[in-house]
């Protein structure tokens, strides 16, 4: 079987400790299966490793046809937002307790990762958030600046400052106005992020197959303000309409001191990820590993 | 402006308290409107009104291009699930508090009404749960008998025997296992029926626009059995694993007895039920009104 | 040192497979201890176990200081509830995954249970709910009738009938009108089943230090209808206003075919449930471990 | 019939628009049913009213014999607080929709308000929580300081940082270890406070007869780690155990930038909240009243 890769990229999580040997393992790993393998600059220069070639992030996407993230989901999902724009396949090896979306063991690399690098796994393809920050009204002051851009893989969250009580959000989908939710916040949700942060505020768990995101609001003043799922094909807009020092993330990468008025516009990006899981992979039995599924938890 | 439609069949919540004149003023206006009138049988007999001329729910699927339902949601479910197989259109005319789709005011025939019967209205399709009830086993007893089958608008709901501990569900979708979940019983609801009782098992609310239902354990035994949303292309199964006495329900039409084995299989219909609403209707302000967002709860 | 215990009884749950082996060992184990040992006799009908001596129940509560219960929570729960009225301390081994109030492994006899049969525990003390269902009213028929009264270590659940679409309760607590609930039903637990039912139904955890008990209804109609905590002081009167076929059980021990104006009187028993437990026994280290707190589930 | 009342202290919600008027018509109003009256120093200053007589809170505490507070909840509950020391029993004025704790209407004193201050009312005790930060450790640093102290009528609440991912925390109740938790934040609240921020954070509600707190954390990690409802007789210890800029506030006065290590004590204060209530008033009217119950929401 020849393999279907031929050039891999190396991402690591370089804080964890004994993670040098760790990447220099998996690049050998990598090499041995017949792949030319370069290392992400950053990991490199992080660990002092010099080999195999340092590339940048840019690099990767235009010489790589895989990469290879060693680490956990947060890990992954940094990685996968970088590269949003090249359109690579992701696979995950992680050192400690499988993640959602990494899900190789390291223990594990010859009997689960080898095969896959001959072009025998399962591919995934999971929808990614654009969002967009404005402020300004044409109205009133003849223009609107976007005062940010970025992508998330998770979620877009939208919180009050620190020692403000709570904050007004005005949202609208698709020019309807929906509601004006009073909240510690409001998370906006893809599938793959639905079982993170959206899960902890309530929301529901949404299948990767489902055209939509999930709306969120954390701690709501109204207690009928419950999730909602909306179609991924219109723009969220949400305008901050009270609150001081609200702050907006997205995948917890934070802009802080947002002001009243400021809009928060989130669509589904044209990209997508694409994360390739071992053969036989099953979305479910992920969920039941990870939320302890059919382990009791009541008397 | 000529009329778009031209034979309009009248069905009614007869039991109500005066819905006999309250069906006649409702015939009357629609025949003042150039239409054709026919009376849904049912209606006609309960209610002792012989005219406009009575036609059963199937020469109502075959001859009328209008469907008005008076009633609340309750009634508007029943007729939409009856004339499910014809594609017909339906409004729904409320004598109380509007409802989630009935939302034309009785009072308010004449300015609501009128326009939409002359082809000014808003077309909303939704989605169709298609269910069947299978016992035996292929592999066992040589054959699977279908023991019942039905549609349901709103949710397709597996319970516990009330005097029953709890029941334990295999769940399967699309040939893949899910997972066994220990409850007193699981809700399957297309977004129609997210507002309804899945909401409040603590599911989210799916905008009509998912293609996709919520899957929602009711008190479940592990808490982190949370509502699911899955894609509605693929064939939910849920198997009876444990328990005594479990019943299934469509739309709250019961089948009692299921005995362990038993197979519930899910799956969205061909038919799609068609609500027409007022010109300018949405479906977030029908969300505020119904939920009292915007109307603080809390402190 | 002396024990500090004299005759224990020994009730086991005989369903178990090897059971009977079991129960002999503990017997043996007691025995060793210079305990006289008693058998339940139900115990003994159902292992085939003649010896040690056969007791009935109401024997054990004269003649006893102490009972060991050998099963899970559910058996400990069926034992305390039969002995309420005696005041005997219950120990319990536990086969399998350790319970909340069955805490001593079947392999831990010698260095946990040996100790406490010499006197060296820690007591803890549980309320019980007394329950009392009656039917006729005093004003129309001239008299009421108490149709059956029990005892509840965990909880009092009503519930609505398997094929009744939802039951309407009145709830009213020491005589003042707390409000009409449409639910699939009801559940007031004490602090010890605050762990159990009222969780999966959302309620909160209740430590058994509170002199109260939790109110927590099952998929209420409407999403304001949150749990309650209330003083056990005072006597809870919930009175079937709607819904067919209701049906109330004490710690899921179910009476069944409930009448519409059937009213539930639920109060704190005089009598409380001594638990032992082994010297350093911590209720939030039991809660860590049945809940698994501190093991993450989210991303 | 007599005044039980001699000298009414008059406190109001200066910031609202047309209070000057609204204030004066309340003074004029007691004045008229006999009693002394002053005027709040900060009331007066505010809004420009020299008459009735100015005194300070202290004053008013030595002086006084019944407050009277013109606003909603939120200036009830700051009244309080700063009353706390001198037990002075509060009514409650509002003058828009009734709050949990000001319920008597701005257009209805003579009827409500005036036989309360002839001696006719019912009084409601409530309990206040007494906070205290303590930084640095008496192991490393030789000594610990007491950086902050207060008391909370509603809730004492810990946040994570607006831009900081999580913030982790090792509660204690009574020197016996509880559990790590990792949320956004952790509340704990007396029964008044739970039906406020508590609740949006899906905590119960704790009738004013339970003495305990709720304590719920905010979007927890873990979906087991569900609101848990103690006994107010222990001291809890919450110690930031991971996490930037942590705050802590009291009734929402907040204390920002915790250090990793400090320590929140929270303890019921040796002090109660006297809230006085017309003849015949209802916890369990004010719950129906304030979250709608008896209003269906759900289909």
């Amino acid at each position: 079987m020849t393999s279907r890769f031929r050039h891999a990229a190396l991402v690591g999580k370089y804080q964890a400790p004994g993670s040098r040997s760790v990447i220099s393992e998996v690049a050998a790993f990598l090499q041995a299966q017949g792949l030319e393998v370069s290392l992400d600059r950053e990991t490199g220069l992080n660990t002092g490793l010099t080999e195999p070639a340092l590339l940048s992030i840019d690099e990767i996407g235009e010489r790589c046809d895989l990469v290879v993230v060693v680490g956990g989901d947060g890990t992954m999902l940094a990685v996968a937002r970088q590269l949003a724009r090249h359109g690579l396949p992701l696979v995950g090896v992680n050192q400690g307790r499988l993640g959602f979306i990494t899900d190789i063991p390291l223990t594990d690399l010859h009997q689960t990762l080898a095969p896959m690098i001959a072009g025998d796994y399962e591919e995934e393809q999971r929808s990614l958030l654009a969002g967009r920050i404005t402020r300004g009204s044409a109205a009133t002051t003849g223009h609107t600046d976007t005062i940010h851009e970025g992508f998330a893989v998770n979620d877009v969250v939208i919180t009050r400052g620190a020692t403000a009580g709570m904050v007004e959000l005005r949202v609208q989908v698709q020019d309807q106005f929906v509601a004006n939710f009073r909240a510690d916040g409001l998370i906006i949700a893809s599938p793959t992020g639905s079982t993170a942060y959206a899960l902890s505020a309530g929301g529901p768990i949404l299948h990767p197959g489902i055209s939509g995101w999930v709306m969120a609001p954390i701690a709501p003043h109204s207690l009928s303000n419950r999730p909602i799922v909306l179609p991924d094909a219109g723009e969220v807009i949400v305008e901050i309409a009270a609150g001081r020092d609200a702050s907006v993330n997205f995948d917890h990468q934070s802009l802080a001191s947002l002001q009243i008025g400021d809009r928060i516009h989130v669509r589904r990006s044209e990209h997508r990820v694409r994360f390739l899981h071992p053969r036989g992979w099953s979305y479910y039995a992920t969920l039941r590993r990870k939320l302890h599924w059919n382990e009791g938890v009541v008397v």
